[in-house]
This record gives structure tokens, C-alpha cells and sequence, in this order.
């Protein structure tokens, strides 16, 4: 374990408030969207004046909106937007549980309190015209409605003859994928396509390391001394940069080959540091 | 080279449409806000039916608008956040320049066309609502009118006494953080920590690293070998995870001594396999 501790990593070791739901409450409402966040109204405590200033200060629309974007913790991923009142803003500043305001239906939502798919938030984030938040999360279950991951699943392409819409919300071939989870998604490509392979053709480097675990275990090494050297030998930043993108595919081979996402490895390293950093400030105070 | 090729990193060689300013239009214009974007109307050609129909599909507000949202695509920032137009989707579309329709000037506004600072767009994805847009781009210089980074520089924290916001455009210190850049920051927390120690104050395993390329080294060849010993002696993908973390912690630690951030890491990544992508297809058509 490591002892490091950051604002954002020591968040996710606080526990969301608890909340109960009563039966009575449950009865009266057969659609039970909102429960959660109408129980935790009465829990929020008038707002000090100095919140009411800050509060008042946020740029809301004409009908007392702001734009709220939920962003994944660990991969980045925008998962969804939504809008969010005052009291929306205040309950997730409160319960750490992504909460919104439905236009459509004018009222309050706690997100995932009908499918149980809640958003723990981490951080919370105001943009530089005040009129747009972002919920930085940490999602139970898929973010979309639809059951997908993300609610952006559908790629827009300029071909010769037109726009073209692609992506379906069971496929997840066309979220919008950044550098580390295009490398990811491609590797996984390039598996899928070995059992397809021709007879004499050349397979990819990619298809060469996956069936050949001792080749892949020998470059991992490889890498890491390359990596070890730029320092060693002061060969510079740039070197080092490209030592580090070598090193990190061939890596993530290896997990591909042991079926490990990206994203359960930087979900291990937010829990390990945050655990060491809560020990080391409980350490601190044992002092 | 690795021979990696997906829809994404592909993008990313295509260069994006040259326009040619005159200085005709500059001069009977003196804000330059537009003229790019203008000249680019008379280039986009009529859409055909098609294309139409399938605008018509999104969900445009009462004025005809549709929430477009920025992200870099090698580190997964949110940048930005702003409203387009249908002209303004289609010249992202077609020049690969993130476009917008400004609601206070009442004009549309390709990003960059004053500052300089425009932003190459290599995706683009709709939500499953049809009213929310992600511009996954790469960004040339700071993507805040302020001059920062991205957008979101503020923070805000529920304290006991009430809300406080935290943060400015100058400072960095508390945009949202995903997971790998919250340990960047930590790792170069604690060297900057480092100059401020005192004497006998126990260093914490960073700040050891840091002050020991000969430990750093053996410990990032000793990482590499335990992750590739998941493989070879089979223990599973959780012990492969968390050797994974390992191994990317300790790395960046060095990355940090030789003053190499991520984000350079994975642009070289996206540069790196989108060329061998361009260069595999150019030899297949060869063949």
C-alpha cells in the first residue's frame, strides 16, 4: 500500500447519508421516482446565509436550471446531462447521490432511486460562466435509461453522401472513446478477428503477443527496463514518453489476455490510495 | 510500431478543411469571431434528404438548439460546454472544427477563430434523449475563454458551516480530476512537499521513490515481473489488476521525475498507432 491522499481520493472513502424509505410512503406512491430525495428535503438544513449568497451567485436559466454533466471517476466517461434546480444542487452537495430536476415531469430525481442504479458523487464542479455543473461519479449500474453504460452511444459520420447515424444502446461500439479506451477496444478487436484468420496471412503485432504469452511477458519486461533507462541514462522527457506508451500496451495485452478492464484497475488504484490515505491521517492523529 | 487501427485513432490523421481568409472580409469586419465559420457556410453544400431527415430527428430546443459538450480525447476532460445550431453540427461535420451558435451574440461561432485556440474534433456522438452532443476533440491551446484549461475550475464543498467555492482560472488545483490525473497530482504533490520537509519527519514512499531513481528502478522492473507472473503462473485477473496499478503507479512516479504528464503519454499513443493504422491500409491496397 502506498501512502498518498488526494481531495478527490480521500472523497470516495465518505460514506453516502442513509436513507430509509418507509412502506407507507411507498404505498402512497406507486411510482417511486423521488422517495429518496423527497425524504432527504427534510433533512436539508436551511441554508446558511453564506450558501444562500453562493447559491444565488450560480447563473440559473429562466427556469431555474443550471446544466449538469455526469463524468465517470475512474474512466472519464460522460455518462449523462441533465439539469438540476437549487435544491437538486444542495441534495448532492448533502447525500453524495446524483440528483436532478425533470423538465418533463417537474419534479425532483434522485437518479437511481426506481432502478437502484445511483450516481455517487465525488466532486463537484462549477464551469467558468457559472451555468454549468459537472457531478464527477462513481455509478452503480449503467447511467442510461436505455440500460446502456453511457447515454452517448450513437457516433455521427460525415460520409460522401451524407450524415450517417451509427450505434445501438446493446452494443457500446460507438460511445465516444478516448485514447486509453480506443487502445482498449481495439485490442479486444484485434482478439476477436484471430479466430477468423486466413491461412497464411500475417497476423497483427497485437495477434502475435496474444497467442504467444511468453513473447508478450518477455516485451512487458523489456519495457519497463526501456522505461527504467530513460532515466537511467538521462536519454529525456520525450524518450521517457515513449517508453511509458510502449510500456502501457503491452500491459494492457496482458490484462486483455486476462480479460481485466482498464477501469477495474484505476477503480484499485482510487480505493488503495484513499484507504492508505484515511490509515495515514488515522496514524497522524494516533500520534 | 504497432500495427492498431480503430475508427478513432484513425480520425486523427485526417487533416482538417483549409479555409482561406480574405482580407477583404477582415477588413469590412473587425471582429474576427465567425469569419471562419462564415466562410464555411457557402461550403457547406445543401444536405441532401437524407441528411435532413436525420437532423430533423435530433431534438432541437424552442430556438433550435442542442447541447454540445467538449472533450479531449487523449486525457478525457470535459473542456467545455455550449449550445449548436443545425448549420453549426453540420460545419463540425465537415471541417472538424468544434462549431457553436453563440445565444448572447445571437451568431454562430467556430471556436478558435480569434484566439487561435481551436478545437480538431475527431468525433462525434449523440445522446439517447437526441438533445445532447459530445465533440471528442483535440484541443489547441486552452479551450476557457479565461485562458484555462478547461471550463470547470471551480470546486464545490459542503462544509459544516455551509458551502464554499474553491478555485481560479490561474490555478488548476481544483478542476475535476479523474482517477489517473488526481495520482499525477498527488505524486506531484508530495515532491513539492519534498523541499518543506522536516528533519526526522518520516518521507512518505513517494517522496522515497522520488529521492531514489536506483529504489524507483528496481521497483518498476519488480512490478513489471510480478504482473507478468499473473499471466504466467495463472492467479487470477484480480491479482493481474492490482499488479497493473502497481506497475502504472511506480511508473508515473518516474514520469514525474523526468516532467512527463499522461496527457503526452497518450497523445503519442493515438498519434503513434493512427499513423501504423494509415500506413497498414496504405500497404493492403498496395498488395
Amino acid at each position: 500500500m502506498v501512502p498518498l491522499q488526494s481531495p478527490l481520493l480521500r472523497a470516495c472513502s465518505r460514506r453516502p447519508v442513509v436513507l430509509r424509505r418507509t412502506r407507507r410512503r411507498q404505498a402512497k406512491r406507486p411510482c417511486q421516482r423521488n422517495v429518496c430525495c423527497q425524504q432527504q428535503q427534510a433533512a436539508v438544513s436551511p441554508a446558511p446565509a453564506k450558501t444562500d449568497a453562493l447559491l444565488d451567485s450560480l447563473k440559473w436559466d429562466q427556469n431555474g436550471l443550471i446544466t449538469a454533466i455526469v463524468q465517470h471517476v475512474d474512466t472519464g466517461e460522460v455518462l449523462m446531462q441533465a439539469f438540476a434546480n437549487r435544491l437538486a444542487v444542495q441534495q448532492t452537495l448533502l447525500s453524495r447521490r446524483a440528483t436532478f430536476y425533470s423538465r418533463s415531469r417537474r419534479e425532483q430525481w434522485c437518479k437511481g432511486d426506481t432502478s437502484g442504479n445511483h450516481i455517487n458523487v465525488l466532486g463537484m464542479y462549477l464551469d467558468c460562466d457559472k451555468d454549468a455543473l459537472i457531478y464527477l461519479g462513481d455509478p452503480v449500474g449503467p447511467s442510461c435509461h436505455t440500460g446502456a453504460h453511457t447515454c452517448w452511444f450513437t457516433e455521427l459520420q460525415q460520409e460522401p453522401h451524407g450524415l450517417r447515424l451509427e450505434g445501438e444502446h446493446t452494443s457500446g461500439r460507438h460511445v465516444p472513446r478516448t485514447t486509453l479506451y480506443a487502445l482498449e477496444a481495439t485490442i479486444a478487436e484485434r482478439r476477436a478477428a484471430m479466430s477468423q484468420q486466413q491461412p497464411g496471412e500475417k497476423p497483427s503485432w497485437t495477434a502475435k503477443l496474444l497467442s504467444k504469452p511468453e513473447l508478450l511477458c518477455s516485451k512487458i519486461r523489456e519495457e519497463a527496463g526501456e522505461l527504467c533507462q530513460t532515466l537511467e541514462e538521462n536519454e529525456g522527457s520525450d524518450r521517457a514518453a515513449s517508453e511509458m506508451a510502449d510500456l502501457l500496451y503491452h500491459s494492457m495485452v496482458l490484462l486483455n489476455l486476462q480479460e481485466v478492464p482498464m477501469e477495474k484497475v484505476l477503480s484499485k488504484l482510487r480505493q488503495r490510495f484513499a484507504t492508505s490515505g484515511v490509515e495515514e491521517k488515522e496514524s497522524r492523529k494516533a500520534q
